[in-house]
């Protein structure tokens, strides 16, 4: 039971390795700061298929197909997949990944799912549950609108404080073989419901899960806000940045100067328009693959904390006038010599 | 490594116990053949709430409270949670398991989840990721005809391949503690798609995936049926029931004396109108937590094999002509001495 640390978190005794990762976008992804970084820019959103969620399936298996064969590895070799993504039944996933004919396990963690794919996969690595396995999240635009907020025909108007889904995916393949990249531990999120009502304002709504992660993750292991390089929130976007080092502060910790947060990154919300920023679960996955592992992996961040945030909430839950609480799953992604 | 079997399964060096675990059903449940071993039934199918969803969401924390309480354990005991639900974005799970506030890892494998759960918790605590973790499953036939089908208003008539969806959920306690009950392996299982189009038919839709995973299970184990007492399926219903047997027969493999199907177990279709039978993640969780561990417990099952069955898909896959692949994940679990 010595992995265990603190009430929430596990420091890896055998960490697993990210053997290789991927990412796929949009075109307003490939336009925006990171555009150059992606392995994979769409020259239409739909990616040659006819509807906008086959389209978020077709990301889903570019993206595990591009990490299969950056690691080497053939489908057979990975023993499980732990994939997940926004839409109702996880069907980006289902029929994503189906041709793949790996063992799945579903998640659902909405933009957080990132966070969980990678914590469980790691977990199954570490315990010995098979050499390589696979973490594959999506979002789309037009699939995310149409799921949770309007069809794009009806040209609705976005608040200020309105996120903007990213159409992408990133696929990460987790293993024993050594790389230059480890996970060496997780912090597990609780549901955290601070009453929020507006599902236009989504980084308030997961700011409080951020907040209580962090802090867990800070406290289970004994650490600084400094002792990471990065602490990376998903996509609370500058409304939830703002709210997130607030609450952080109140609890005795100052990450300003080491936040970043994906959302933030992935779109320059002067010139395209994305308000508060970007979100959705191929948004934390995507910055990951394409901006952060680099930086890891040549030593230019030695240690960073991963935090994607999820709003856990549906049509039916905000139009029955529920809150809409978040979560947030926190990974430690080290340099490895 | 040793502890992985085959391709696509687990056989536990330090298998987990079931600590506990605990059911909850509505009216109909109750009025069926299982209808007084389920620990409680409800009065009414709101269970004090005002919403379906919500009533679901209490299904789950009840379920879950009276797990804890037979074990003796409180919610600060419990390391993780894994659970899930059949609605959009999991909302059954989220506002149901709010208040525990413990770690969480959402799932999403259709009326497969009940296994999915129990093989995520199974696979932390044998690696000592935790003393103790919950799984939890639930469904609602009120939230699952008015996210699935229709209404309950509209009154529509219903096919006889048709399943009712089971309004109930199951928890479980697993941990190091010595029990009468362990989990010594899994089977995890994939996507199989055999075109079936018919979202009143789902039976046939999760019959080839439990054939695919019950194969897997008795090729990794080098077992034959009759190494179990029952091979027990989650919600084919009689339809699928039929598909099942044929098709591992082609495979060289009779299971017509050990199926069981909890779907066929829970209703009197004749008496109870529910046509092929019952379905839903709640489903096969109540069955196994209030008829077959007690089996097992006892010593009148020795060892079984649990795989539950789940039709991937949503109102939009299908109503953009996409087809019902299923899922079906293996749990075997043995009387311990």
């Amino acid at each position: 039971m010595s992995q265990t640390v603190g009430t929430q978190s596990i420091q890896f005794e055998q960490a697993p390795y990210i053997q290789s990762s991927a990412s796929i976008v949009g075109t307003k992804e490939g336009e925006g700061p990171l555009g150059k970084l992606f392995d994979v820019v769409g020259s239409d959103d739909k990616f040659g298929e006819d509807s906008w969620e086959e389209a978020e399936s077709t990301l889903q298996k570019e993206a595990a197909v591009l990490a299969l064969g950056k690691a080497n590895l053939k489908k057979e070799h990975i023993r499980y997949i732990f994939g997940g993504d926004l839409l109702g039944q996880s069907i980006a996933t289902t029929f994503g990944l189906m041709e793949l004919n790996v063992p799945l396990f579903g998640l659902y963690g909405a933009c957080s799912t990132a966070g969980e794919s990678l914590s469980l996969a790691a977990m199954a690595v570490a315990a010995g549950y098979g050499d390589n396995v696979l973490a594959v999240t999506s979002s789309h635009f037009a699939s995310a609108e149409k799921q949770f907020r309007f069809p794009l025909e009806y040209a609705n108007q976005r608040p200020l404080s309105a996120t903007w889904t990213v159409t992408g995916s990133g696929a990460f393949v987790l293993g024993v073989r050594r790389s230059h990249l480890r996970i060496t531990g997780i912090t597990t999120g609780k549901v955290v419901d601070y009453g929020v009502k507006d599902s236009m304002n989504m980084g308030a709504a997961m700011a409080p899960a951020a907040c209580d992660t962090i802090y867990q993750n800070l406290t289970d292991f004994k650490r600084k806000p400094e002792d990471y390089d990065k602490i990376i929130t998903g996509d609370l976007g500058t409304v939830g940045q703002e709210i997130l080092i607030d609450l952080l502060k109140e609890k005795g910790y100052d990450i300003s100067g080491v936040h970043m947060d994906c959302g933030i990154e992935i779109f320059d919300s002067e010139t395209q328009n994305t308000n508060a920023g970007g979100s959705g679960c191929g948004c934390s996955a995507v910055t990951l693959s394409a901006y952060i592992l680099p930086k890891l992996e040549k030593g230019i961040y030695r240690r960073v904390l991963f935090v994607p945030t999820g709003a856990l909430l549906s049509t039916v839950s905000f139009n029955e006038g529920q809150s809409v609480p978040g979560i947030a799953h926190g990974v430690v992604i080290e340099h490895a010599a």
